[in-house]
């Protein structure tokens, strides 16, 4: 059981990507809904269905991740009754490497009696930079 | 302006994958609220938004699309007030081509005067399958 309680979505996402930066499995999961029917499906990996399998999935993530700075970048919102859906670009920059392209991600948040939590995070890979884009040597 | 009415998201839903199989742009389009903020992410392309993008990239793809079959496992659905959030697997099958991972997809309906239309289909690979899986030789 967790005490957390956010008042808005944006609280909520906003927790969401504090706890991804500090790499913090408990804050992690105080955003997300406890309940069976919550779905996490990290780029290109399975749908991963309630709590416990979530929790596993962030630990592994977790332990396994470098330093990272994280930029968020809002693309839509859209709410009714207790739900509400973000549609937000995360850019990812790891120390001593270039920017990679940025993640997309669908988030879901329920009003919950524990105030809003996530429900649904779906991120995935946005294309590579086109060739235009690229560096040329002449 | 579509005259496509849907009571149901699961209604909306099934007529979004008709129209997909079809390749038929204009009943696509009628699953699609008429509303700037509607949202695509098609498996590895960015995020398209407003009617006239969404329109252009489903026209791209069904010009290029070979004959397909579809079946469309649901993983997850949530409904509160106006929005309903459905989760599913695309297992889409190529004439003539074995079965390959199938397609994530987070679709979501809002109710508009004109009955539940689609606002957002994000769609991503989903992991190929493990090396356990696939056939030997021995």
């Amino acid at each position: 059981m967790s005490n957390a309680r956010y008042d808005t979505p944006q609280e909520a996402e906003s927790a969401f990507y504090a706890a991804f930066i500090k790499r913090d499995v408990n804050a992690m999961m105080s955003v997300w809904a406890e309940h069976e029917n919550i779905s996490c499906i990290h780029p290109l990996g399975p749908i991963l269905r309630g709590p416990d399998a979530i929790r596993e999935s962030w630990e592994a993530l977790f332990r396994n991740a470098p330093d990272m700075q994280f930029m968020i970048t809002e693309r839509s919102r859209t709410q009714d009754g207790e739900l509400a859906i973000h549609i937000v670009e995360e850019h990812i920059r790891i120390k001593n490497r270039s920017p990679s392209s940025p993640v997309q991600a669908t988030n879901v948040y329920r009003l919950t009696e524990n105030g809003w939590r996530m429900v649904v995070h779906h991120a995935s890979p946005s294309p590579p930079p086109s060739k235009n884009d690229a560096p040329t040597l002449h």
